[in-house]
């Protein structure tokens, strides 16, 4: 799936909780520039006057407890990471505001957000307390037992300003990912630090600490009493442990049962002329998924696009205003599940006729970039963007590209998009890729107002057992989590070289090992069909 | 060749010429963040002293006029050009201080560096003057035409610093390169700026321009008047012209013949048992390097290592330490020479032997790095480092790597390495590759303590035309400037792709092409059997 970012605190009562606090300064500073100046409200806004009573309500939608078998770590477990993370940074406590930060952190998962497993809080945790802001209501026995167990005390949702208030007052360092953290918050603490302040001591540069506090933080004359750093979680959370790992492998390959049946379907229904518009299918595509234990929801609104609606990179259609799925032109479809073990997000891109020479050359190019970055060993400390040349190359050599990343980290049971890492073509995100993250490979061709091609799987960052292992360090690898065919009639076999061949009857035969056995009948033999090697006619 | 530097200026009398004003400034912080004070002398420096009356005198070698027929462009055009950005950037004068970058702008070249074209000088452009500082005895009647035509003056080498101030005092306004320019002369303008200004007005945070002065300038209070800028000669020098570019690629057969002499002794000798040092290699490469037209010398010191000593990267050998070159190990040889035309640099690792599995898989690893990106297609406005990763796949896939950049800029009859761009796994250097840079493409492998394998080949970066241009820009590619074999016998073919032993056969025949015509007897079979298709082993 591309890349979409969830904004979703936009249903928040107070205007300056919709923006983090780094957003708030970007955008105080341009409105400075022309000599106007931001004012951060917090009575009311003039929004919340506009919507008046037609504003929705808060969800209310319960949370649940992410069972340990699928979470892999204790919460107890967490918190103490996150604890010693505390300590290493000399400070006495973090905000937490990341709903999927929150929801990994605490083995819960919710429903108020449509595609994601979250739900609306925050979470501070102190060297020797965690505190969840949540609504009561959507805290079952279950969910309560299962945090008092961790230690873990409930306030209310609303009660974050204050509690952040509270630990300004008691002059606690405070850990703020100002990427994520909305400004409400910031300026909360700022405004109590600089109070606490002035009431201490206004001569000195340091105001001495109380006597009876231990914690070694200082309150800086005039700023605030904080550490900006990336949020401890979003490092650890990319980082998938062997429950999280096998929870993905398994929902892929239910997921990849559910694709079989869809596209075998497709293919009948499409062959015998039965019109089907783009959002039809999305629906079918549903309801084969709905029938997979564990399923829960899509990951993302499905992207269903045929002819020149696949060039539309993040096409949405629409019952009122779509098109039908036919045999004249390549049909794009990106979509994904939430599983209760795992998230899914899959791109394959096929012809129900006879495909051009030309859409057989770009979806070959794509494909072998596909197969470039899939093949790709690298050392350890690489970031990203550093491969998605790899993924180019082939469609570059014939004077084409496609206009947005290769890859995005996945989370685990969580949200289809979640950071820090990336595989993009923009040289600004030097995370390096770690053993353990997974990636999107979705390297594609867009030709305005024809066709789109797309080719995507998730890939799991392991670590390779080579040879050599030059300057001492780890090399690293991908293994694939997607099963699901590639559609064999629209590669053009004399582009390929031998080894992208061998890729190409791997997988499916790949494939065909993994995804069979929870197969019968039509669907069955629609993947023995898809699944057979390629002829190598140049070699 | 691998990436030095010159420190041109280490030969100069007072401390403060011996740093940009750059490094000058880091060293300063450095020195202040300990609580200690870096001071800028300016009468005499302890070196001075110690040297006393054994300090060499400058180099008083002559200099020459840069034939149009090399340069391309002649001085009052290039003086133009200059001229333009200065008016762009609403900037007086420009002071140049980069020795080739002063050579490049007034065709013209000298021998004061071993190994590099350029004389000890400084340049001023004004709008309407440009004024040339050296030692007046280097410029010959034929040169101080050259310069008179062009309407540049000349002034004595030492003459700078005033010059300098004199433009403070009139409030011109500079464009300095202070990553090169060295911090003397920033200096001497900023305080003779600030005099300007005490002297001018103590009230104003700005001083009124002088009523006879028409240039856009002003003195701000407190900080020099000049625009810190990357010198506008840099990019212009690196993106080469046709005579340049023709230059480059005649001087590259004169050398490819020379090489092929070379070689083609080399193994006769080796072959006999001859005992033979790497040093004598190195001589006897230089004898036949000056057989050729417009040899001048050498483009850097020869790294000329067998066995492990290939191993070191940026190995010297000396007559009194050196190993001898036998049949036994592999041999690395990294050469270059300066000819009247062009500047050459060129790897070639050959075992005159039987090379064991381990040094063939590592040989063909490295030749598929380089044949990588030989073919690479890009986009404008793409960084060399997009591409380097193109040179380490094939390594790294067995964890193999090798700890230097890929590629280095290269000047046309100039320095053999220089900016600004480069091809480096460092994510440093955004400068975009362009039509018309040259750069070498250089990966290799160092096994410490056993061996050493590089193969270099200069290249030029064109436009392609290619069936699409997406985006409706460019796309660029490389052409090969070196013609010299690559030894067959350590390539283990098992290896390569269809289309990798086509670049090598496709590549031998080139160079048999081209360089045959320049050769004959013993020589001409040499290369006749050194660039004989490989045999298909595997397809």
């Amino acid at each position: 799936m591309m890349f979409y970012h969830l904004v979703a605190e936009l249903v928040l009562t107070r205007m300056q909780f919709l923006f983090s606090f780094d957003a708030a300064e970007e955008l105080k500073d341009s409105i400075s520039n022309k000599n106007h100046e931001l004012v951060l409200v917090r009575g009311m806004n003039l929004v919340d006057e506009i919507w008046g009573d037609a504003r929705p309500k808060p969800p209310k939608e319960p949370t649940r407890v992410h069972d340990i078998k699928y979470a892999g770590i204790d919460v107890p477990s967490k918190l103490s990471f996150i604890r010693s993370h505390l300590a290493e940074n000399e400070c006495d406590a973090v905000v937490i505001s990341m709903l999927d930060e929150v929801a990994w952190l605490l083995n819960m998962r919710g429903s108020d957000v449509p595609h994601s497993p979250v739900f609306y809080s925050y979470l501070i945790v102190e060297v020797s307390t965690a505190t969840l802001f949540v609504d009561s209501n959507k805290v079952s026995e279950d969910v309560l037992e299962h945090l008092e167990k961790a230690g873990v005390k409930l306030k209310p949702y609303e009660a974050i300003v204050s509690e952040v208030e509270r630990l300004a007052e008691k002059c606690a360092k405070l850990w703020l990912d100002s990427s994520s953290v909305n400004a409400a918050i910031v300026t909360a603490f700022k405004s109590s630090c600089d109070k606490q302040m002035k009431k201490k001591g206004k001569a000195g540069k340091k105001v001495e600490k109380e006597a009876s506090s231990d914690e070694p933080t200082s309150v800086e004359n005039g700023t605030v009493n904080a550490v900006y750093n990336v949020s401890p979680v979003t490092l650890a959370k990319s980082v998938k442990n062997e429950a999280e790992i096998e929870g993905m492998k398994n929902s892929h390959l239910r997921d990849a049962a559910a694709l079989a049946e869809f596209w075998c379907w497709l293919e009948e229904e499409v062959c015998k002329s039965v019109p089907l518009t783009e959002v039809q299918v999305a629906e079918k595509l549903l309801e084969f998924r709905k029938k997979q234990d564990g399923f829960i929801e899509t990951s993302f609104d499905t992207i269903s696009g045929y002819g020149a609606n696949g060039a539309i990179i993040h096409y949405r259609p629409t019952p009122e205003d779509c098109s039908s799925v036919g045999s004249d032109n390549l049909f794009l479809l990106d979509s994904g599940a939430q599983y209760i073990d795992g998230t899914t997000d899959i791109t394959r891109t096929v012809h129900f006729g006879e495909p051009s020479p030309r859409q057989k050359e770009c979806f070959t190019r794509v494909l072998q970039g596909h197969i470039a970055l899939d093949q790709a060993v690298f050392p350890e400390r690489t970031p990203g963007f550093v491969l998605d040349v790899l993924a180019r190359t082939s469609l570059w050599k014939i004077g084409l590209d496609y206009r947005h990343g290769t890859g995005h980290g996945v989370g685990a049971a969580l949200n289809v998009h979640e950071g820090p890492q990336s595989i993009s073509y923009r040289y600004g995100n030097l995370t390096a890729l770690q053993k353990g993250m997974i990636v999107s490979n979705e390297p594609g061709y867009y030709e305005d107002n024809s066709f789109g091609i797309r080719i995507e799987n998730l890939l799991l960052i392991k670590e390779l057992n080579l040879a050599n292992s030059f300057g001492g360090i780890s090399y690293l690898g991908f293994e694939r989590l997607t099963f699901v065919p590639i559609q064999s009639k629209l590669i053009d076999v004399s582009l390929l070289s031998p080894s992208e061949i061998n890729w190409v009857n791997d997988y499916h035969e790949e494939v065909w090992d993994k995804v069979s056995p929870l197969l019968s009948g039509a669907t069955r033999d629609w993947l023995w069909k898809n699944t057979r090697p390629l002829l190598d006619v140049t070699h």
